[in-house]
C-alpha cells in the first residue's frame, strides 16, 4: 500500500501542476497531465482515508456552494470533499430563479470569498449562461486578488454548467481507469455516448458534452448516437472531432443505436434535450413565459415518445463486446418499471451494473477534493507526502 | 472527578458493546447493558467537555441529517453531538412532502454515505412509514458495505419515528438516573405516562410509546393514562406488558387520571393523537386530501375538547408522592395561559419544574453523541480513556 | 510583522476586557477601551491568518445564526468568523415572518445553547422589536447560566437590529483607522452621514444610527444630513449629541446636502426610511395588512422621488476636502445606471472607491471574530500570544 502511495506521489511530482491558482471549469481547458494529476491525487486521498490517515490540509476556511439547480449527489460530494480537506461548507442561496448580472455578481463573488478557499457552482438551467456566469465570478476574483482586496484566490469548481460537467466525467474516467487497469488501457476502446428515452424532458446537455470533450482526448473510438434533432452545442462537437484526430482516436455521430452499440466496450445511454429546445427553453425561462414552457414541454414529450425504443435493454447489451460492455450513468437513471414505466434502461441491466455504478459515484468526492487541492497547493505531491508522514488518525484509535 | 471518569469507563469496559456497527432505531432492540453504556458514555463526554477536554474523535466525516418534519431542539442536539465528536452536519432536504420509495431510497442512502459517519433521521408524520423508512435506509447501507461500495457503515440514529423516539426517552432516563441517584434506584417507582389536553391535534405517538417501551424494562410501576379512544400502537402495548412482567415491574392502562397520579414518583403528561386518527390521517396525507384532513382535524379537536380537564395542575400534583412527583415533558409544552389558553400543564407547575426540564433537554446532545460513538467505535471505554489521556483543550487557554 | 503583533497584543493586555461574558448589542454599551480592543484583536487575527497561522481557539462548539431578514454579506462574515475560530455554524430558522414571544423565546434560546459559543442575530424589520428580542434572548441565557442549566454563556452578537448595526460600523471604523493612520487621527475630521435617494424604500435605520452612535465618541465633526421628515430614532440623536459634547467633537443635523459635504473628510451617503414610516410599517407588518403596506410603499416612493437629487455625484464629491473625501457604504449600494436607473451614488464615484469599499467589507469577519473571542475569553492578549506561539499552520505546507 505504502509503495502504491509512493508511486502515485512520484507520478504527481513528475508533472508540472498547471492547476495552481486556476479554476476547474472545463476539462478541455486543462492539459492531460493535469487530468492525470487530478486522478492520482484523488486516488491518494482515498487510500489515505481508507488507511485512517487524515487528509486535513486546511485548518480553517470556507467552501462556498452555490446550487442554481437542485442537487443531492453533487451537493454531498462537494460537502464530503470540503470536509475531507478541512473546509466548512457555506451555502450561497440567492433564490433559484434569480439570475444576477454585472456589479451584483462581481460584488457578491468578492463578499463571500474573504476567508474562502473554494467555490463550487452548479448553473446548468440556462443555455449560454452557466459557464458565462462562472467566468464572470472568476474574473471578479482575479481582479480582487490583483487589487489586494482578497488575501488569496478561492478555487472555482464547476459542479455542472450548460457546457460541461467535469466533476462527473472525471469521476467517470477514474472509474474506467480502475475497471480497465489504467487510462492508457482505454486507447482504442469503443465508447458510446447515446441518447436514451426518458418520460421527462429538458435534461441538461453537460454530461454528453463533457463525455465527448474528455474521452476524445484519449485515443478512444468515440461514438455519439442520438435520434435526428437531438443535437449538442456545435462547438463542442467540433472540439471533439479535432481532439479525436489529435489523440489518434476517432469520433463519429450516428442515429443508429444498434450500430453504435455493436462491439462497444463502454456504453453511456442517457436522456438529454435537443440543443435547439434548450435554446428556446432558455428564452422562455428568461421571459417567464409559463404557457410557452408548458407548450414546449408537451411538444418535446411528444417528440421524445417517437423514440421510446431508445432504451438500454438486454438484447442491445448482448451486441456489445462479448456482450459485456461496461454500462455507465451519472445517476439517477430512469429505470423501466422501477422509477418510471418506460425509461433509459431496463431494470435487469441496471441491476447488473448497480454495484459498479455506485462505485463510480463514490469517486466524485475525491475528484472534487483533488481539484480543490491542486488549485490551492502549488506542489500536491509534497503535500500528500506531508499528510502521509504526519499520519494523523482520521478516527481516533 | 478523574475517579468518577475512571469508574464510568470501567463500567463501560466491563460490558460487551452490542451497538458496534448497529443503528439506534428502537430502545427495545438494544440490551439493557447497551442502554447503560449509552448513558455512561454520555456522562463521560459531558464531564470531559466540562473539564475543557476535547471529545473530538473524528478528524473528518459528515453527519447527515434528514428531517422529514420540523425540528429545532433535536436539530440542534444532533448538530451539537456531531460537532462535539468532530463531524460536520450536512442536511439532506428532499422536500417535506415527498416520500421516496424503492430504488430512490436505496440509491440516495448510498450517495450521501461515501464519507459519512452518522445519519440522523426524523420521520414521524406517517404511521407505518417512519420506522419502515429507516429500515430501508439501513438495508441499503448494509448491502453497500457488503458490496464494498461504502468504505464504512454510517450509524443511523432515529431522531423520532412513528414508533419510538429513543434520543428523547434515553435523555429522559438519564435525567431520571441523575435525579434519583441511578437507574437501579428507579425500581419500584411509579411513573405515569398520561395523555393531556392540547388545543392542537395530531401530535406523534412516539414519545408515549417510547416511554412505555423503555421504562417497563426497569422494574418500575408503569401506568398509562388516557381518555377512551386515545390508544397507542397495539404491538407497543403488548411489548410493554411483556417487558414489565420480565423486569419485575408492572404495567396497566387506565382512563382515570386521578387514579394514575395518586402516589406517583414521576409524571409525564403529554398530548397525542389517537392511533386510529393517525391511521386515517396517514391515508389522507398520502391521498393529498386537504378537505378530509380539515374535517378530521375539526372532528378531533371537538373530541379533544371533551377532555380539556386532562391537564396537569397543582391539585393533581399534590396527590403524587409527598406532592412532589418529578414532572417530565419532551418540550415544548402547551402551557395554560402562556403558550395557549388551556393546555397540557398549568403555568405554575411548569415554572416549578422548568429548571429540571431544561436540564433534562440538555442531556440529549450527549445521548446522541454516545449513540454515534458506540456504533462507530468497537471499544468506547478505550476511546474515552484515550480522549482523557490526550486531554486536548476544547477552548485554548 | 512579529513586532506589530507584539505591539497590538501589548495594547490589548494593557486594557481591562469589559466584554468577557458580555454580549455585543450596541457600540455605546461598550467602553472606548473595549472598542479599541475589538479592533486590535481583529487586526491580530487578520495578521495571524495572513501569516498562515491558525486562529482556531475552539476545538468544538456551535455558532448559532438567526437571520430574521435576508443577508448574504453578514451571513458569510459570521460564518467566516465562526470558522476562523473553530466553531461550526448552525442556522436557527423559525420562518421569517414568525415573531415569537415569551416562553418560546426563553426556551428556544436555551435549547440551542447547550453546546454553543456564540449566537449571531439579525432582526431589523420591526421597529422596537429587534433590540428587544436580543435582550430577551440575553436574559434567558443569563438565567439559564445562573441556574446551572447551561455550562457556559454563549456570546450574542448583534448582526443588525432596529437600533444599531455594530459589526458594520466597527468594520467601518477599522477601515477609517487604517485609512487615516489610527482612530486618534480621526479627531477633528468631518464625517457626513447623509441620506441618499434610492428607488426602493424601507431600508433599516440601523446603519445611520450606528454611525452616529459610534463616530460621535471620537471627537469628530459629525454631520447628519437628510431631507425634512427622514428622521431617525430620537433617543439615538440625543445620545449622539451628548457623546459629541463629551468627546470634544460636534454634532449637527442639516437638510442641506451641499453644506454637509463641503470640506468633509468622510462621506457615508445612504438611503433609509423615515422613522415615522418605519413605525407605521411595523404596525402594518404586525397586522399583516398587505393593502396598507402597498399604500405606504407607494406614498413613500412618491416622497422619495421628490429628493431624487440627493445622490452622491462627482460635483458634490469635488466640494469635499481637496475633492477627495473617503466614500463609505455598507453595500450593496444603489448605483445610478448600474443597479438602478437613478440611485444613491453615481457609477463613476462608486467605481473610484470600489477597491477601498471592498477592503472595508473585508474587515467584518475579523471584527465579528474579535467580538466573539473577547466575550468568550477573559484574557484575549494571552490567547492571541498563545496562538502565535503555537503557530499551527492554517494551510499545511
Amino acid at each position: 500500500m505504502l509503495e502504491e502511495l509512493n508511486r502515485l506521489c512520484d507520478r504527481v511530482a513528475g508533472r508540472r501542476n498547471g492547476m495552481h491558482g486556476q479554476d476547474f471549469l472545463l476539462t478541455w481547458d486543462r492539459s492531460l497531465d493535469d487530468l492525470h494529476t487530478v486522478h492520482d491525487v484523488a486516488d491518494v486521498l482515498r487510500q489515505l482515508r481508507e488507511r485512517n490517515i487524515s487528509c486535513r490540509c486546511f485548518d480553517s476556511g470556507l467552501a462556498v456552494s452555490q446550487f442554481r439547480d437542485n442537487s443531492t449527489r453533487t451537493r454531498f460530494s462537494f460537502a464530503s470533499a470540503a470536509n475531507l480537506l478541512g473546509l466548512a461548507v457555506q451555502d450561497l442561496d440567492e433564490g433559484k430563479s434569480q439570475l444576477s448580472h454585472g456589479e451584483t455578481v462581481r460584488e457578491t463573488a468578492v463578499m463571500v470569498s474573504f476567508l474562502s478557499e473554494a467555490i463550487g457552482i452548479r448553473d446548468d438551467m440556462y443555455l449560454g449562461a452557466g459557464h458565462a456566469y462562472m467566468l464572470e465570478v472568476a474574473a471578479a476574483l482575479d481582479q480582487a486578488c490583483r487589487e489586494g482586496v482578497l488575501p488569496s484566490r478561492p478555487a472555482i469548481v464547476n459542479l455542472q454548467s450548460d457546457v460541461d460537467h467535469p466533476t462527473q466525467t472525471m469521476a467517470d474516467l477514474l472509474h474506467l481507469a480502475h475497471e480497465f487497469g489504467s487510462v492508457s488501457q482505454l486507447r482504442g476502446r469503443k465508447i458510446v455516448m447515446s441518447w436514451a428515452y426518458s418520460p421527462s424532458y429538458g435534461k441538461p446537455l453537460s454530461v454528453p458534452q463533457g463525455v465527448l470533450g474528455l474521452m476524445t482526448r484519449l485515443g478512444m473510438e468515440v461514438v455519439l448516437a442520438h435520434p435526428p434533432g437531438y443535437d449538442l452545442i456545435p462547438s463542442v462537437l467540433e472540439r471533439a472531432a479535432a481532439q479525436s484526430r489529435q489523440s489518434g482516436g476517432s469520433f463519429r455521430t450516428t442515429d443508429d443505436l444498434a450500430d453504435a452499440f455493436a462491439g462497444a466496450d463502454i456504453v453511456y445511454p442517457k436522456s438529454w434535450a435537443p440543443y435547439a429546445v434548450m435554446e428556446r427553453r432558455t428564452e422562455l425561462l428568461r421571459a417567464g413565459d409559463r404557457q410557452g414552457l408548458a407548450d414546449l414541454e408537451r411538444e418535446c414529450l411528444a417528440t421524445n415518445a417517437r423514440f421510446a425504443d431508445w432504451t438500454c435493454g438486454r438484447a442491445l447489451m448482448d451486441t456489445t463486446r462479448e456482450g459485456r460492455a461496461l454500462y455507465l450513468h451519472c445517476l439517477p437513471a430512469d429505470i423501466s418499471g422501477v422509477s418510471c414505466e418506460q425509461g433509459e434502461v431496463e431494470a435487469e441491466v441496471f441491476e447488473q451494473y448497480r454495484e459498479p455504478l455506485y462505485r463510480q459515484a463514490g469517486y466524485k468526492p475525491y475528484v472534487i477534493a483533488a481539484m480543490i487541492l491542486c488549485s490551492r497547493f502549488r506542489d500536491p505531491a509534497a503535500l500528500l507526502r506531508n499528510l502521509a508522514r504526519r499520519a494523523a488518525p482520521r478516527l481516533l484509535g
